[in-house]
């Protein structure tokens, strides 16, 4: 691909967004080695994604903590960014503060914070963030632009019947009906009107909804998601293919997650825990099938552990003669160093295929998600596979070309 | 398939073949259900196997016990056989008893024991061996014989050229040369001689070499191995595809197994750990490729574990900016509760492909085996494709016809 | 000691009591073996205990399943109980079980079951329980009764005035105040007033105020309890002074119990669950102190578990230099196995102290209990030790008697 | 206590010796709290230890690196100290350097490495390290000087006879026979024949003879040791009690320890593993006494993980009835900064006894060590009540005059 390719975050200073930006410029300028990136595998990296040094980044931020003091908290607390690369960057992120504007809180929710006088109204809210992102597209001289949203996760909003079809969404927006708009729905449909990317990282609603869907589909722009798949998730749908298929009855996935990020913090807000908690059990209850017995997963915040995930998953399980046996396992990963290599492969990803003017949900992407758009397949390893038959496709396609 | 299907067990006796008989026949009278068996998955119960009440059970056995003391043992220091199962079938087993001869150990590495006047050189060995197996056949009048090594693993030896063509190996046998044929590979060699099924369960050498390929293919016989793949290896290849798809680097990955069974008891040689060692950390490497650093796999005796296996598994993983994150699982499991129905699925799987006029290594059988024979894949979930794929193959082909 | 020492158990078929009655016949009979035992350390079974032989079983349960059907139906879910011992013991669980009487819920709360016409109000309840067990001790010529609670847990009633002192308890008594007496509190009045001796294995309140601490005084009577400390707590007051002594700072120690017997169901009811996660976290601030941090306990029921309790710690504490490091740990016990063998030696050792004219409070029990009565001490090895001081000294006096 | 009192290390810039000089410099100038100093924990700190600031640190060494390299090196692979620490103490670490003289291998094993031509023989040797640790006292007009064993661990030696008394011992070294003293002998030697103050931290022979505790006794010297209990086996020895006291069979107690230090190098070589594991093991059967069963050490070096230990423990034991049950734990430590700490304990603690006129043998210090000198007491919570004992006692007594 050639020219320049936007990376637009929503939520630009929280971890994730800013471990996104310090891992990328840290990869361009030399800084840092390209482990994490799937797009960087042996058999993937052929293909002509974006250069990671080709990636201009900007964002929507509705918190008060600046890119480089996010990366020096994080570099205190939890490690991973070296004192010696966040000198190295701190110039860098100054500048690409300039490109982060105030961000929109769902207005009729919250009252809205941010450096200037705030839209009012679902209607102007998506013109003034289709302005934001305009600009920047315009000021770099942008081929392609993804929208991705890493920012915390949103109460749950109970469904509205306006969501079921791009008429009725559009109305409701004529007629600035605030309630029928999440915040996260107002940033992806400013993204896919455009022709933009939209990727959700998050469980908030953002694109999952058939309107957002059909107006994707109506202007030629591509989305995925939702939910980043980035740990204990991510092991479960390894593992429990592996019961399903020796035909081992699982009584119980009991999962417990602990971690102290302000998204663990959020989660004790019963509404936004059960997005979360919905979507882990859901991938584990496709997967078994049959199989499936008792299961849960709770998630608590322990604010000592930073931005590091411990969770602990316990499957007792019944095998041959009613024999019943248990497996147990403990993951301890840095979250946001887990999801950030995995934005930049989203944007890499979707702009690809954007640029192939395909539209609609990019269901090949369903291996970094917890809820994959378009497709109903959980099993990490069949995931995977789907992106695999994408790759060679579009491998065999450019050099027949 | 029609008719009445012989599953001959090479270590009749041992945990795992007297739970093979115990768990088919209590699951042919109804008295324990189908959990454990991959061929009763709903996807794949539909092809013909031959069916569970269909088996009749023979073996050779070099140990003292009997099979009803086997099981009576198993039962008050393992489990998973209750007393009143053991009543039910107490009568039946010692009628299979009748059916179990003695069985030969490698004429020239041990003294034989047995009840009858062993035969001297593998010439001999092989013929005897034949012998046994053609009355079973005929006494039952059975269409398909399926003869399973479910014997304790054998000293690992030193690779002969002999193995490399069938002439070589012919001539070795004709000139009665005892230190080219490992025990294990005497079985194989009349099994396939006859035109019978082979499966190899142990990590013995079994009809792992090409000059049984050969004979196999030759015969028109069919065979499987090596090594079943029932708990810490299954665990790994379905874990160890999820970093190197993520691509992150697995800078150690130290497995610990525990075991109290007289398996655990062999492993303490030396020789016989290397064999069972090595296949493990094979499948490991195969998977990680260019992502794998240190490993390694212990194995202990610990005799109050019974025929319960532990497994800890420490795995040391570098993620982005080089965070250095880990994750570690434990498994508890029953060997031979995990084992013996993969045993019957096996013996059902190999009677089928033999009744389809199949020949030589039954590739898609790898998702049963820690080294499969006739293919280098290791990915569990790869290995179940290969399997699935062969099913909807065959179901198609049955519905057609 | 000499003659027979009654036991009294409210809540006879529950799993604890019965597998208590059951364990104790066993041993009675040489059927089996006396690990778990503290009364048969070899440094304390030199003092005169009543004989396992010389304990007589009766009590009281609201439950439909006899003593039998509860061993039956926990041989067949949980082990432990083998169908040989079983068989050996069938009739007589069936002739303790005439020693078992209709038991008495407390008349505010719960409609009554039972056998038999139930007395109304607790005046007329703690005389009813007082009858039963004063006819027990006639039929048997007994010399001493402990009552135990080993029944389920009760809703945490929220605490009275009246409990403060005994005069205005009795005060209560006479007026027929039914919503003073929680159900487990009209058991210990019963027992401490006609000088029986009253252990709470529970949580539930019991004997634990001051008002029955003065009774008891009054009586002459011994009480000791409460709740026992069977599993995780045990380890955590194992643990926690390692962490304290070593002047670690404990940032985070999280408990996640799993269990799957009636105790883990009631426990969904979170006024149950309250009572017991208050007394297991409030072991660990005590020893902890200064370097307590943040710190939870979490219940779940997990049906498939039965009788069996599985329990994970994740404690994240600092070192030297502000060094963060964890540890974890999985607790996978029987939970009544674990239980029964204490309620054996509470009740040897509340009549061997009531046999030396003690009264009130047994603090030299703490070792048994999460929340030791008349001692504030949570370590286990310093509760540990004032046991050993108290059998020390019996034992000194005993010699020079 | 007044004046100055010396550290002198012996393997002063391995990672413990190292990380105790920068935790000691960092907390004396303030950059550092006191987590992790058992001497600062509220009951002992108002004993008069010598004050933090006032220990003046020297030592021997080896190896090529600096103090300060050791420092950076540990802070790019272990992290712990900061970079903004690292460089706060850089010229500081680079001053304690000058107080380092090249240490002295034992001159029969090993060819000397050094910056200066070697003394040969142990007579000589011994005169050197003398020599050298007085020009340190001198130098610093030091009240106390204790000499630290820090460095790694050495090969076990076979026991000789001149080691039974202090006769046979002198005699050995007037006659220079090399092949008596192992290099941790001669600095235990020459520190105590000086009256200084000596405790070994490692596995190593030191002064664990009983010729070198009639040396301490005779010259008026005190020492400690040996093999300081950092991580897994003190959990091991607050763990087993538990055990114990409960009179619960420990079947089996599988330990696997992974490191990637040189320390873990070192172990490779199974001379020094024994020495290692055996101690470890020691403890263990020494508190379970007759409920001890099966128990086993495993040191793996896993090079990824630099200092920090992860330990994995296996308990498998029998309750009641003979119901098996299990524990485990994992514990992740950084072992030099679990040790650094205390070593300053032990500087403080000997220097303190030494002003006291003790001699010999520290009893009291045992909760430190996994081989205490002195007394054979392992179970941590009654080691840490002999320490309590002491300070009681001391206090007063320094109260009373």
């Amino acid at each position: 691909m050639r020219g320049k390719t936007g990376v637009w975050l929503v939520g630009a200073c929280g971890n994730v967004g800013m471990l996104t930006i310090v891992g990328a410029r840290a990869i361009a300028r030399g800084l840092a080695g390209r482990t994490g990136l799937v797009t960087e595998l042996r058999e993937f990296r052929e293909l002509g994604w974006p250069g990671i040094d080709q990636l201009v980044f900007g964002g929507h931020e509705t918190g008060a903590r600046t890119l480089y003091e996010a990366a020096r908290d994080f570099s205190r607390r939890a490690g991973v960014i070296s004192e010696s690369l966040l000198r190295d960057l701190k110039d860098e992120l100054e500048t690409i503060q300039d490109e982060i504007c105030a961000g929109y809180p769902a207005p009729p929710v919250h009252t809205l914070k941010g450096r200037r006088a705030d839209p009012v109204g679902p209607r102007a809210t998506v013109r003034a963030i289709a302005k934001d992102i305009d600009e920047f597209r315009t000021r770099h001289g942008l081929q392609e632009v993804v929208v991705v949203n890493v920012a915390t996760t949103e109460a749950h909003p109970a469904p509205c019947p306006e969501w079921e079809s791009l008429t009725a969404l559009r109305r409701a927006l004529d007629d600035d009906r605030g309630n029928v708009f999440p915040t996260s729905m107002l940033y992806a449909y400013a993204a896919l009107d455009a022709g933009d990317s939209y990727v959700n990282f998050t469980p908030s609603v953002g694109a999952s909804v058939p309107a957002l869907d059909e107006l994707a589909r109506a202007r030629g722009s591509v989305y995925a998601g939702r939910d980043g798949k980035t740990g204990e998730t991510l092991v479960k749908t390894a593992l429990a293919p592996l019961f399903a298929h020796r035909n081992l009855r699982v009584h119980a996935w009991e999962g417990y997650n602990m971690l102290g990020n302000p998204d663990g913090a959020a989660l004790r807000d019963p509404a936004t825990k059960g997005a979360k908690t919905d979507s882990k059990d859901r991938s584990l209850r496709s997967i078994l099938g049959e199989q499936a017995g008792h299961s849960s997963v709770h998630i608590d915040f322990v604010p000592s552990l930073d931005d590091w995930k411990v969770a602990f998953d316990y499957i007792h399980f019944e095998g041959f003669l009613g024999a019943k046996m248990a497996m147990q396992f403990t993951w301890q990963g840095c979250d946001s160093a887990l999801a950030a290599p995995l934005v930049i492969d989203l944007a890499r990803l979707a702009a690809y295929s954007s640029s192939q003017n395909e539209s609609g949900a990019l269901s090949h992407l369903a291996c970094f998600f917890k809820d994959p758009a378009g497709v109903d397949v959980h099993a990490f390893s069949e995931q995977f596979e789907m992106l695999r038959a994408y790759v060679r496709q579009a491998l065999s396609r450019a050099r027949s070309a």
